[in-house]
């Protein structure tokens, strides 16, 4: 019953429009093949490696299309899953088996292809003090999700919106005239339970950043050797996160230059899917 | 003023849900730094080689939260760009800019990307009948986008939803007894309108599904030697859709088989974004 | 569990906005007179001949309003009901009962109207080949409640709007140049899973739908004989639908004149309802 | 800016859900044949004698589709129509007509419908005290726009819902044991603004309602006998409305028995349509 | 089950909006710190005297955070509490206990402060026959739950909305020329259910407003001679209501002065709070 | 057009719920009394002394109804108000003033209320380091309202939800076990973004809490001489906050004993609203 990609209060709003998207009158091939009311059992199995995500936002699915459905599993968000793993069982009228299928299978495989990527990057990370962060970067109405995902891969979120967090990029230091004074309109304004993040773009506007106090500071774009040396000048008064062309590769690189964590956009704009599919579907008695 | 993807009452519940999710009570950042309404400029450049689409999304963005605001542009969806284009002028109050920055962006970033996947596949088509379809694997409330941006990389939309098509699968075929009696239980039923298509998996499904006179034939999964044969079989009695395992390399193998469409899932659900950025952002008087 | 008219997924939305019309606030009458929350039992009789359409609707809307209500009736959609059938018995909190029985008898004795209207013109096609249609001139926001009355009366859904059908009419034809380079527009733009249908007015008109390839050719508003060389003249190339001043008496002749299908938008826009009452209310216990 | 039927804030809700009705996802064929924007002119026709209502609601439906339209009219709602009557002139993006056509049609000619019966019946009351009154036997989320037709039609209002009307029902004298009881549970509870309306089947019960001093008795399907006896025994104590069996043949026999209202149901739930169409658009330079 | 403040169609929308405010992505306290799925107990304590009202608006919170939550009270809607009062015990899931403690106790301090002032000031009266009216000087979006607690405490309502009654101030004087003139608009347009209330500035308006035969006249803002006179011209004419720098210590002696109704703005836009808070929660078994 | 409480994204919804509670189907009095269309001029004034607060919320209530209205003002949010003051004209279609001031005075009230409590707070605290900060003890959805209203009077807002802060209260501490977990849990799960603060009601636990490196502490029911150890006790090692009982007359003695923030529910919660009144309403042309 945890709020968020857990709870019908955070999700049903966005599941039952994903329902009406894919049902806008009817499934009519369904209701013209299946006329009775029947109990129905399906497997859901994995056909990819990778971790599973979004197993509750699967089966709330089909309880919003059959009060009675019931999804057993022995797995949960985070386990590891190799191809060809039964990974459930459904048992709900038939009409709503077929009906959802499409639905929940877009939810769970966006969720586990976002967590199985992230899982690849975090790995990369074992042994370090670095972590791995999400962006805003994410596909509109998906966010919660998304970044709940990002979670059970083992990565760590960023702020979630513009509302909950405070990062000062180039246009607002511009605007304010200098990341001292943008830094301190922030802290003036905003409420005071945020920290305070500074993007800098050189080593000049790290030492700006640290007079000014930033709680962390945001080394964007810059190469590693630079990044060395922000890591060096910062030295613990802030906390330190680097972005821009993050790659897979270049994780081990970044985290041995010292910084305490690195921001991915592609964990939710560009990670591919983990297939799954509904199988031996088949009438309850 | 085209309804669907360009057209305020199709688009603006999504969109107005997106900017909420960006922006749930107030852009701290920007509310703090430019506590004084003023008119910028920004620029929209791409970042990536690729295919524009959503272009008009983009813009809208921008006038939901500024009715005064302006997009200029010569470029317009289904064009090509290079890394670097300047695609084109916002002017609106700069904490419209801001705020809206990453809403506006994500859908054009995720909508260019499915489409420059979609010219990739549909340019190996080129010379041949086949056409390249969409299917249902999309995102979930993002459909709409989705399937437009593939129509803009030249691909041709499958059903929309399970209201609009017929698509006898295995599943449906179980439940009906046959073939025959699911095409027609489905002729009986759905709106006169629709075509009725039929999922074969082997070459006997394929002639059952002749007999029953399905309008659409769809070989599922079935290696090339099977699928000429199937075409051969069919010989112009039904169109030919192959799905399944599709991937770019094996586009050019499955058009000379003869088959009509070839969809493929993974434009819509794996196609990596392409970047764009919004730049040189200054107040203007 | 049938998605549509029978799912609350489909249909919610619709029945708590008009239980929201209908109790704004509270219904006063029965909440200062029944103080005390007490289980009753009501009677649902018809109170004239017809055809039963939207019972699940009628019950859910009790379910709304009070989740312990139940229903039992030994009648289903599609039956023939005579003035003074008991057509069931319901049981719920007296309150949700009183509050509930306006906006769940008038979905049923519309949707049971258009029922009866549709079954007394489909009997005169009894015998024949021809089926007959509905439109799209429906009631705002009832189309999907209007349109599954139609088939419980035995009549055939047209296209379920303007994103699941094309109809190719005059207007457009004039747009595009001529019926030709309207159906290949349309071929070309359009869902590929769509038949194509273009409205003629003449017989000049059919000759150049027939060229075109079009599925269906709709007969405009053509006397009987025009309509005989019509279908003459297409010779099973194409389905035909004939529309225009369909009245009941003029069924069979349509039918004799050999069209596949006759629409007509009386059957949701001028059908009168089937009289519905709630008798002998007792508390029980 | 009327309030209520001719205001966006209380109709705009309706109005987009159906429009996305019936533009779930776009207007294939419209936008396959009509792909540049192009400003168009059409000419919105009668098409039977009746009486214009909901001509701002017609209106308002292509305002929402294309913000630019513009609609000219030398008529408004109350006026008589006689067939062939030029209603208006609508200038608008080709694709906003073309796809708003439908809706805005189904608006006006239900609404006119509706204002046409009611026309026909106050008519037969011309020259007497008494007034035609409508029911909440409307289509559900209709109510708003049916109401107002019958307004138009000169018609008068009873009670808009459950909540702001106060109407003592058999049923609920029955729970409250007696007339006297339940108005004073409804004078106790109720809002000190409503008067309150007892319906009565016997002289008996209207006895008890004159000394329970009901302001408002409903005589319900009484003979005209003996609605006249219950008129000379009410005596202007009370307002007496007549409901039950109400055909346009009976109106007068019923004023002259003396009674103030006359309550037809048929009004909203049985009107049979105007029909009004669209034509020669064409495109403007 | 009643309709209002305490059915679910009416306040659950109000109850979602005012959880996802509080909870927009997810309840991040509650969330890291109870990772398991427990099932706990909690008390709910009053900590001031008061009226309690609202008590169902509280369990329903829960219930839509946990639909397995129950609460159980010795207490209901009316009774008055002392501070320390257990006023019941809720047993849920742990993470709806805590993620849905503020919105249900925001609810329900706010309800029963307007319960305790209503009280407070319905006991002044006491004895006489004036009733106490509230006011549309309501909280935007809370004026269903408002309107109630003052019914709880003792009130009578006013109109419900501008819908629901008529009231005609001088702005509306000055526009039709008259009182009389007024007034005879408003009997000629409004539903025929509905009273008519004048508001009168001076006894030259109550003379007008008797003449033009109002049902209530309501004395705006006069001093208690001038009621008092006013009552005496009245004389049983029509209802009287005052209006306008009401306090509690002036209600006895506005009593005195013959007035049917006094109406107070005050209890629904200046109540201070009754606190309540949830304590000794503990884990079940 | 900045985001938040100024910008129809986010507050749009809201007031269309506000103006559809006050107008469910149409505003009565004022549609009877003026049937033609005029545009009218009214004055905004201030009938108590006190701090504007919701000025543009107010204006675009109007717009909502007649988006040709237009307020002039030489006001704005955070002026001191005396009795009596002209804040400024609105000029509007007449129907649109007469429906829309209800709603837009019953928001502008409140929020005025709550600024011009927390300015009088805010005063008590002039000359120290100490800010006043706000609670999540606020109105159900008016929580965007009021949180702006506490910003506008000179307070500084808390957390804006449970989503965008933590605050481990002993609740969290019971079940994590001890602070030091309950602050290691939460480091690890929420956003790297937020500061933790803890709740301590004891000496002991403010000690614990700076083991656990809470970056805020507040300290919860203690009398103001144990707050002075406190303070002594953190030294700067995190932030200070103060809550519970706090009234006016205390928040000096609080600032002087030296925490940083002092958290004050009532202003939410219990503050009277300021008088606003709409006058001089005259037709214009």
């Amino acid at each position: 019953m945890h709020s968020g990609a857990m709870n019908p209060i955070n999700i049903d709003t966005y599941l039952l429009a994903a329902l009406q998207e894919d049902i806008t009158s009817e499934d009519i091939t369904t209701n013209a093949i299946m006329p009775q009311q029947k109990r129905a059992e399906v497997q859901l199995i994995c056909k990819q490696d990778g971790v599973l995500a979004g197993i509750d936002v699967y089966s709330r699915v089909f309880r919003l299309l059959d009060a009675a459905s019931e999804f057993e599993s022995n797995y949960k968000d985070g386990d590891i899953l190799v191809r060809g793993t039964l990974v459930g069982v459904l048992r709900a009228d038939v009409c709503a088996i077929l009906s959802g299928e499409r639905t929940a299978l877009n939810y769970l495989q966006r969720m586990s292809g976002i967590a199985s990527m992230t899982k690849q990057y975090t790995d990369e990370l074992a042994g370090t003090k670095t972590k791995l962060l999400d962006t805003r970067k994410t596909t509109p109405n998906m966010r919660l999700f998304e970044k709940y995902a990002v979670k059970v891969g083992g990565g760590v979120n960023h702020r979630y919106n513009l509302s909950d967090g405070i990062l000062i990029k180039d246009n607002h230091i511009d605007a304010a005239g200098s990341i001292r004074k943008a830094v301190e309109a922030a802290r003036e304004y905003a409420p005071f339970v945020r920290k305070i993040e500074v993007e800098a773009e050189t080593l000049e506007m790290v030492k700006e950043a640290l007079i000014a106090k930033a709680d962390i500071i945001m080394l964007d774009n810059m190469d590693t050797a630079t990044i060395r040396k922000a890591v060096i000048l910062i030295d613990g008064q802030a906390a330190v996160e680097c972005s821009g062309n993050v790659t897979k590769d270049r994780l081990k690189e970044l985290a041995e230059a010292g910084v305490d964590y690195i921001s991915c956009g592609a964990l939710t704009h560009s990670a591919p899917i983990i297939d799954f599919s509904m199988k031996h579907l088949h009438i309850l008695d």
